[in-house]
């Protein structure tokens, strides 16, 4: 673990740099995977699944019958804790619909806001060691409450060709009926294209490694929208003399376990804590699985303290991170100060985890400083918001003078004209 | 004029294309520009302004004496223009905070969430024939609003280097200090990486070509966000046998005057509309300036014909307009079930021009059917969302196994840990 004591803001910006994620390196793959992917379809599908899954997937669409049938191998314990997740990201994303508010900007000129669901919508659900089954609430519940039609959702298949069935039963959960076993950058190919057997669609979301975000990031180019670029997880925590170091401890050690590149920072407001927080940490690891990731974040950790609370916030701003824990007495100032983070914990009982999971947030969020200029996954990011005005005969006549004079301005006679042919109309 | 009668579905994918964009052909020459600018900073742009722009700018920061100066060139009719337009736009811009909404998800969960700025925004304005000051009013007021901290412009110097004196008129009244001329990709390539002269912005807002759409999309890797991929402009034009023909006919020349590839549209529920709009087109078209441009996106327009409002609207949806004028008696059918459009424009007074600089609504629209999965620029633009969670000691029972019982299906046992400490005290 690296302690820093007050460290002058020369340094800042190399104690906020994130492990490198080089794209540019790996654009060349992915050119190829998406050219292959626009011109064979299923076909570049089942090659690239066998290159990099090791599987040769005839038919990479999960039956029906298999979706409702996962019920059966999911225990009642996990259900029940499935549902009251459920329950309560359905509350909180339900409370984030805004009404359309109508103002007149010029009397009789009336302009307004509605939001509309983007019609179809893809998840893609990451494998690897264990079935992400929570993120699927993350993304599907806040569609389903938009309005979206279509949800897809892709995952790479096991190494026998199989489903996960907590996978295939929260997605039955959320009304989602077409799973595809595809994983990488081919998956979102295939829903920036389309194959004969998935669909393209309007916006593709969810986490993924390195492949995963340049291919979100070049489907950009082929009109689909994404959720935002992702990369490893992060916490910083802030804690003050009255803060319990052992949850502190717990706290930064769940974020170590994501993997190997995950991001852990404390920010002390006393000097003891810092060293309380190290020997808890050296106590709860023993205890834990996942060692060597968590070995290695761990190793990578910065545990900094300052005797100020104005430097203490810049820094956090600066360094704009996914998850921000408060755990000190004064917080409102935290509080009210922060500009850039994902998703900020306030106080001793609200770990981390109880947002991953089951508080009602999401837990799709802004990575690698993003939260600077990025928004985690709402309510919002399944609608999109539409302009509408409606200007009446006295509104156009309050308002031509003005726009004849501009579009003359800008060299535009045309939408001049498209005024002055009707305020013609209107003085005879 | 291109003419369709109850067009078949089977030909609608036909009919909704738009000239083709090739991103792909010019990223080589994005790779160039990007590499160039990301190492050497200012002598890389004003080795590209030399190129590009046929000028060797040794400083490319417009002088803070030019920009105070600028007032004295623009003359009073124009300046009470922009006023105006400026409080409407403010107004509606204004109109779109909202409040934070705290619920509690379960007894002692409380979740919300608050809306902060993005704290340093650039935006790009395109050279070229006209001096496009009316975008500057569109992205700099929602900023303003929103509390972005720094703004800055770039835009193509001219011929001779100097700068419009109406844009920096603009500029000034939005409160924006920092103006650069440069332009193209090499702008972009400056808000990305930032150089010695030009800021690095978190996010980046404004019209442009094929280039500054691909560099876009390309600062996106470089933990840059962006407004929207942008293309050409385009407008839809629904009306049925109430709608004055000659107004129609002004609103689809004022759009095919943008450029060569502007895409024009016209939706009519009447047959004899179409002839009596084609007439009304030939007839204005003698008055107008830009003709080739016109006479380009005229003779590629489409004048189509559908005698059922049901398949209108979904042809309307498939093509998903940035603008989009509704002249028909049954407005409201059409209005409840657009689900992608950039702006819409209502009735016989409501000339796309009118919302183009002074109604209040935002210009800067998805185009290219990006409507589907993007809004227009408006105050979230500007702003992140950030989720906040206080739970409490009942909170934390609340929803303990729940979460311990989730972390544990997905592997993650430092998740349950955070939890479980906490859960040991307080059951003690």
């Amino acid at each position: 673990m690296n302690k820093y004591y007050n460290p002058p803001k020369s340094i800042w910006k190399e104690l906020i740099k994130r492990p490198t994620i080089k794209i540019s390196f790996i654009n060349k793959t992915i050119d190829y995977i998406f050219n292959l992917v626009q011109k064979k379809g299923d076909d570049a599908i089942r090659l690239l699944t066998k290159e990099f899954d090791k599987i040769d997937l005839i038919n990479n669409k999960v039956e029906e019958s298999k979706i409702a049938n996962a019920i059966n191998y999911v225990d009642n314990e996990l259900k029940n804790s499935i549902n009251l997740a459920f329950d309560n990201i359905y509350k909180f994303h339900k409370s984030q619909l805004t009404k359309s508010c109508k103002i007149e900007t010029s009397a009789g000129v009336v302009c307004w806001q509605e939001k509309r669901p983007i019609e179809s919508v893809g998840f893609y659900i990451p494998g690897g060691s264990a079935p992400l089954f929570s993120t699927i609430l993350m993304l599907a519940i806040p569609a389903m409450i938009a309005g979206c039609r279509k949800m897809i959702l892709c995952t790479p298949p096991s190494s026998d060709g199989s489903a996960n069935n907590i996978i295939l039963y929260v997605a039955k959960l959320c009304n989602i009926k077409d799973i595809y076993l595809v994983g990488g950058a081919q998956a979102i190919a295939a829903m920036t294209f389309g194959t004969s057997s998935i669909p393209k669609v309007n916006k593709i979301f969810g986490p993924g490694n390195q492949y995963v975000t340049a291919a979100k990031i070049k489907s950009i180019q082929f009109n689909t929208a994404i959720d935002m670029p992702a990369g490893p997880s992060e916490l910083l925590v802030l804690a003050d003399q009255y803060a319990n170091p052992s949850y502190i401890a717990s706290d930064l050690l769940s974020q170590a376990e994501h993997g190997p590149d995950s991001q852990v920072i404390f920010v002390s407001l006393s000097k003891s804590l810092i060293n309380d927080v190290e020997k808890c940490i050296n106590d709860q690891i023993k205890n834990l699985d996942r060692i060597d990731f968590i070995n290695n974040s761990i190793s990578n950790s910065k545990l900094i303290f300052f005797d100020d609370e104005t430097k203490a916030i810049d820094f956090i701003n600066l360094y704009a991170p996914e998850h921000y824990i408060i755990n000190v007495k004064n917080e409102s100032f935290f509080i009210d100060n922060i500009v850039s983070a994902g998703s900020v914990f306030i106080g001793n009982y609200t770990p981390e985890s109880a947002g991953d999971y089951a508080s009602g947030t999401n837990h799709t969020l802004p990575t690698n400083g993003n939260a600077k200029q990025y928004s985690g996954v709402n309510l919002d990011s399944f609608q999109k918001t539409i302009t509408f005005q409606k200007i009446s005969k006295t509104g156009l006549l309050n308002i031509s003078k003005t726009v004849e004079t501009m579009a003359q301005a800008e060299g535009l006679k045309a939408h001049k004209n498209a005024v002055s042919i009707r305020v013609k109309d209107l003085k005879n």
